[in-house]
């Protein structure tokens, strides 16, 4: 189990494009999701799949479980998710102050960016870069489990 | 993955009590439940922690994804279950036509006593001992995420 620490935001320009140090194509798609605990079933390249539960409370530190599973079992839960899955290209970025990553949705979210960085405390000063835009961590429109919802779900 | 072929009994009679060869303490709640897939989370003896993802469909046959999790895990991801655990104890049979069990409820099920049987294949044909009861297989009252909902739920 691990505190998960992060913040989010839009973005207000491409400054970030030149810090990129490797894309990674994830797919993802949840099992529950809501204002308690949620359930989410990842794949990475189609390589390596995870199922991660993440409890409720505060939107800036929740309790994660994340484990690794094999790949054909990733690929067929992600048949059982409500609502409907998610394509992301995430983009790591190499940016002090904690694990920077921009998320570039792919399909129905296209054009959608969001910048996240994983911090190692809630406390922890962060110099922000120019290309950032609003905050929005805590804001559940942009809670990748409502992104899953918000069109042809099945709630 | 495995697929998941099993029915269930009430009992009619004490005559599984000789034929009980080990003993378990389940306690198991579960994330996310209904005629939908479920996600429950299971310690056994204390000492054992799993995550188990069950499909929907038949009641029959269901395809099911297991994978242990550190005991410190399991039991923390208990605190986040809807509705209440459910705490039985298993006991595993010497008895031919599969993997036999009988959970003995215990808690706010006290008194309710439920045989499983593990089949090999949907279609195998089944000795019956002359102890069960009547076959509760697909009766969702039975359903273990069911009993864990009937008192106290929050869904």
């Amino acid at each position: 189990m691990a505190i998960e620490i992060e913040r989010k935001y839009l973005l207000a320009g491409d400054g970030w494009r030149g810090l990129v140090t490797a894309t990674q194509l994830l797919r993802q798609g949840y099992l529950t999701a809501g204002s308690g605990v949620t359930v989410r079933i990842r794949t990475v390249d189609d390589r390596v799949g995870y199922i991660t539960i993440k409890s409720g409370g505060s939107a800036l530190a929740r309790a994660e479980f994340e484990y690794e599973v094999p790949i054909a079992d990733a690929r067929q839960m992600l048949g059982y998710v409500r609502g409907a899955q998610i394509e992301k290209r995430r983009h790591h970025l190499d940016l002090p102050g904690g694990d920077w990553v921009v998320d570039e949705f792919q399909g129905r979210h296209a054009g959608l960016l969001i910048a996240e960085v994983e911090l190692e405390s809630p406390t922890g000063k962060l110099d922000l870069p120019d290309w950032l835009g609003a905050e929005v961590t805590g804001d559940p429109q942009y809670y990748n489990s409502s992104l899953a919802m918000l069109v042809g779900g099945e709630i």
